[in-house]
This record gives C-alpha cells, sequence and structure tokens, in this order.
C-alpha cells in the first residue's frame, strides 16, 4: 500500500507552490554562468541588503548555537513602537507566508470557507486548501479585487476574506477609501488579512491608515515582509498586526522557534535602516520607467502597478519565457494564475531592466 | 464580540510550548550582565558555530536580498550523499520542530488519533492538537517509551506514532533490537516518526540502521536536526528521510521558502565538519561525567541520559529553580511535562557545567 495516499483528499489534492527559478538551478540547467544571469522573478530587492542590516547579521554570528528568541522581544519592541502598537498586536513569521497559514491554521477548519480574488496571491487557496477549507474565488475586475464581489461572496460559513494590496502578480491598488468601506460592511466574524508586502512601495497619500484600521475594526489582521523593500528575503521573516486577541490566538499555533537568531537581528536593522528604504522605492520608481516605457514602445500592453513589478501580455509566455531563460534572464511566467498570456517582471537595476529589454526585443523581433 | 473565540475549540484548548529562557530575557529580568548568564536549559551546543559553518555563512551574506533555493538543492544533495538516499527521500525543515508540525498537517484530521509516550517531547502533543486530531498519551515504562504498550494502544483512527529516541526530556533510549521489533509490529497504514534529534551523541553501537530501516519499512519517518550536534539551533534547520512518496505528499503542504538561505548553506558546511562533530560529542562525554558525578555526590536522584542532558530529580524543583534564576544560571523546569519534581540541565563547557554544580552546591546547603 502506498500510505502517502492516506493524507486527507484536500491533502492529496494540492498543487505546491511554484517559485521563481533560482540562478543556481538555471545554471545548472542551461549550463550559463550564474554572474550572467539576470533574475527579474521574484520581486526581491535590486539593492540586496540595508547596510544596516549586514552589520547586524555580522555580530550576531556568534551566537548562532543557541535557539532563537522564541519572543521575539527585540523586534517586536522596534515593529511596536514603529507602528504605534502594542508588543502584544505583533505577530512575527517566517516570512509572510507563514503570517498567512498560520492565520489560516488558526481559525478553518474543513467545512468553512475563504474568501479571496482571482490572480491574487498564490499562497490564498493553498493555505486554504491544507486545512479542508473551501476557497471562493471572486472573479476580479480589471485584474484587481472586486470588493463588492467579494462581499456578497461572504456566506455564513465564511471565516476569512484575503486581501493583497497592491496584489501580487498583477499590481493593482485598492483606494484606502474602496478598502474603509469594505472594512465597514464585512460581518464582524469574518477575519480580514489585508496582505501588504508591498506597501512599502506606495506613494504615501495611496497608503491607507492601517494602523487607525486596527483600532476600529477588530477583524482586521494586516501582513507585512521584510522580504520585498526591506530586501531581507533569504533571511525569512516577516509580521502581522491585529488585535491582541487575534495574536494570542495565532501564537498558540505559531512554532515557538519559527523566525531565526539572523532575520531577527537584521530585521530590527532593517527597520532602522531609513536611507536604504528610500533609496530602494527611489530606484522602484525610476524602473517602472524603464520598464513601461519600453513595454509600451514595443506594443505590449501591461497592467500598472503599484509595486516592485509589472505584469504583461504576450501571445506565446511559454515561448517568450524559454526565450528569456535560454538567454539568462529569468522572469516569471503565470500560468498557474491562469495567466497564460502574460508574464510577469520584477524591477531589478538600471542595467538588469535593461538586459530584460534587450532580450524581449531580440525575442520579438 | 470576541473574534479570537470563533477559532476551533481544539484551537483555543492548545497552551504554547515554554521554551527555555533567553539569556536576554533573564538579564532583563534580573537586572543581571548577559555574559555573567550561564544557560543549560535548552540542549544547545556550546561549542557554538561549527568553524566550517562560519566560513559559509560569511560566504552568504551577499545574497539575502533574494529568495532561498525553495527546493533546497545544495542541502538536499549533501544530505542524501551522506546517508544513502536519493534527494526525494530528503525533506527539509524550519528545524525539526518544523518536520514535526509538517508530517502532522500531511495525514491528521479531525477525528483521527496520534500515539506517543507521556515523557515524550512537547512538541508531540502540541502539533496533534493543533488539527484537531486526538492524543493517546501511553504511560511510560522508567520515563521511557514502554513500546509494548504503545503497540497495544493504536486504533482504527491512529495514523501517525511519534518515538523521541534518545528521548527529550529524560533522555532515554530504545536499543536497535526493540525498535525494529516494533516497526515490524505496526500497522503498516501507521506512518511512524522516528524523531533522532540527539542521535549523534550515541555510542555507534547503540544506533539503530534507520536507513536499512528506512528500506524496509515504507511507514518510516526519520527526523533529524541541526539544532543539536551541528550547533545551528538559531538558524533553524532540520530534515527528515522517508519514502518519496511521503517526502513528496508532506511537500504539498510545506511553505516553498521553509528554510532560509544561511540555514542551508550552514548546513552543508556543518555536515562536512567532521572534525567540530567529534569535539562536540567528546565535551558532551566529558561534561555528561562531570553532571552525573556531581548529582549522585550530592544524593540527586537522575535518569541516565543518552543525551546532552540531564534530568534530576529534587524537591522542590520550581523554588531550586527561581533559586537558579536568581544566581544567573538557566536550566530548564519540566512542570509542564507533568515532572514537577525535576529539572533538566543541559551539558555545557566545562566551566558552565562547573557553575551549574556550585550554584546548585549553595542552594542545597
Amino acid at each position: 500500500m502506498n500510505l502517502a495516499e492516506r493524507a486527507p483528499d484536500y491533502i492529496r489534492a494540492i498543487a505546491p507552490y511554484q517559485a521563481g527559478k533560482p540562478i543556481s538551478e538555471l545554471a545548472r540547467e542551461m549550463g550559463l554562468d550564474e554572474a550572467a544571469i539576470v533574475k527579474l522573478a521574484s520581486n526581491e530587492n535590486p539593492l540586496g541588503l540595508p547596510p544596516k542590516a549586514r552589520a547586524a547579521l555580522e555580530a550576531a554570528l556568534s551566537d548562532l548555537a543557541r535557539y532563537p528568541d522564541g519572543n521575539g522581544f527585540a523586534l517586536k519592541a522596534a515593529i511596536a513602537e514603529r507602528f504605534a502598537v502594542t508588543q502584544d498586536q505583533v505577530l512575527l513569521g517566517n516570512g509572510s507566508n507563514d503570517i498567512l497559514e498560520l492565520v489560516a491554521r488558526t481559525f478553518l477548519r474543513p467545512g468553512d470557507s475563504v474568501v479571496f480574488s482571482e490572480y491574487a496571491f498564490a499562497v490564498y487557496p493553498l493555505v486554504t486548501q491544507a486545512t479542508g477549507a473551501r476557497a471562493i474565488e471572486v472573479k476580479a475586475r480589471d485584474y484587481g479585487h472586486d470588493l463588492d464581489a467579494m462581499l456578497a461572496a461572504i456566506e455564513p460559513s465564511t471565516r476569512l476574506v484575503f486581501i493583497a494590496n497592491p496584489n501580487n502578480p498583477t499590481g493593482t491598488l485598492i483606494k484606502p477609501g474602496a478598502l474603509l468601506e469594505f472594512l465597514e460592511a464585512v460581518p464582524e466574524d469574518v477575519l480580514v488579512v489585508l496582505d501588504e508586502a508591498y506597501t512599502e512601495y506606495l506613494a504615501p497619500e495611496l497608503r491607507a491608515d492601517v494602523i487607525g484600521f486596527l483600532a476600529r475594526f477588530p477583524n482586521l489582521l494586516v501582513s507585512r515582509t521584510f522580504s520585498k523593500a526591506y530586501g531581507l528575503a533569504g533571511l525569512r521573516v516577516g509580521f502581522a498586526l491585529a488585535s491582541a486577541a487575534i495574536v494570542g490566538m495565532i501564537n498558540r499555533v505559531r512554532q515557538p522557534f519559527n523566525v531565526n537568531s539572523l532575520a531577527q537581528a537584521a530585521a530590527v536593522a532593517a527597520l532602522d535602516d531609513a536611507d536604504f528604504l528610500a533609496r530602494a522605492v527611489a530606484l522602484n520608481r525610476q524602473g517602472m520607467a524603464q520598464l513601461t516605457e519600453a513595454l509600451a514602445r514595443l506594443d505590449l500592453p501591461y497592467i500598472p502597478s503599484f509595486a516592485n513589478f509589472v505584469t504583461f501580455h504576450v501571445g506565446d509566455a511559454a515561448a517568450l519565457n524559454s526565450y528569456f531563460l535560454r538567454h539568462g534572464v529569468i522572469v516569471r511566467p503565470l500560468a498557474s494564475y491562469n495567466m497564460k498570456n502574460s508574464l510577469r517582471v520584477s524591477i531589478g537595476l538600471e542595467e538588469e531592466n535593461a538586459r530584460f529589454i534587450e532580450v524581449l526585443e531580440a525575442a520579438l523581433r
């Protein structure tokens, strides 16, 4: 007998997350030099590590045989101070993926339902399915969240709503006013998980006052990450802000040492590196202009993006993706999002963006 | 309404894991100097980081804004080679805690049951309860696993058996022959999770041939960690060996980037640092003699241990623990294991052990 087949049906039905191809893997597969490969596939920070985080890492290397602080005291204190919440309102995760999974595991059981949008982040259906809950996927409007339709889709069995703002992989944005109206209308026994992984890239006037929202809506949880603008993707650290009651309940399910020591040390330092964050955001603005100008010039339609990537439409995305890979450029195909004709490109350094444009032009000729 | 109370009853009933007190926390609480504190509470490696791992970490610092390799290619290749298995038989975890949780989440649903021993590792009941499955805790024999009773406790609803060998927090060992007999008798539709977090400390003749067992028993999963003898607790990395079918099913539930980049790099290097491992094991043997001689001299009964800690019995363990804390020595109280009269002390450096003995003698006077 195959014991693996004794897993619940909802587990057996999971199709694992497809990550961006690592540089080392492409180098192995294609016999390319790693240094010649441009990876614009995973919405990473092209500036690398914040200088303050690097210094913190070097200082923290001495104590790695000790377990991490399972309560994350220093990092929670820094986050609480920055966002003007109390420490018991801060939940730490092994990346925000861990946050999303923990919320699902804390509140869902087989038979419950979860509402999220078509084209929303792939982790929402994954964590939903892994609990045996049912996904209610709501048709997108212009590749973004249709909040009215999402409200209407909420059923008595619905325990969670996931919202990505800006959304990955489409880059769409829900404006603060629309978000507030949504929160006012959602039943109070439904937890709204507002995933703001890309919020640091937004112009200040486009950011919702989520701290104010938290005070008003006890059924709101805001998820953030250090993997994008803060440049710490390889270390795995994210966090959530919510009521102390929600955070306390999720902490019952959290692995005691889910966030490693170096991630905690680097995140504290990254929060304090305002100069790096400003440089990352400015670079992103310039790179977004560089990429969208090229796409427009090449007559490739794209979805206007508020994040650090842009999704564009081509005829045969799989063929173009293969072409990119053979020429050492990694972008993200979106077939798993049911967007077979689209590719997502992350914004890199100016020369990385230029390399992408160069290969794109060659492919189109 | 309190939304947190909408979590399933089995989630609300979880009492979170109680970790060893971090040095920084004790320093804050007692106004002590961190450098003066001895932590012998979490079975960490007193030698710190393997030198080869430290070099690997410094080399890996440059690329931390990239996501980790979600497939863990280099680390899985190194583990597969070391243990003579195929790469698809290797599962990577954010510490072996992650492995234990992933197994539970892959195979359990509400209504299933799980068998483990009284006094076995605290994470087994936690991960069981978080899935809504039912724990069947089997009375221990001499503080160790009673395998006959565990066999008899298996019910039709039982999907998993957890075995810790050596066991934490009691340090007891199941000999290879007894383990083999158990595996031969367990129903083939029950997955046996053999948690060998402390196996590196065993004399070779006491180690079971788990690689041979894996070939014979498709319902076996062996869990290992880099947090103990390998000295990487702060980085969070563990692994499991099992059939490719079992590993493949668990990978559906695994977070795509569960193991951070530095942990992967350091673990590859630590596997290759035979000299460090030998020094860690030798130091542990000497420290075990130092501690058990002192306990015998002080007429404190202890459980003979095969791991890197020893559990001893005192009258009022809570009072003695407070005394230790006030004097800057962190050991582990075991009240949460229903061992109110016992403390567990990890084996440290010779001078750390000596400090523990000195404070213990003072407390008993």
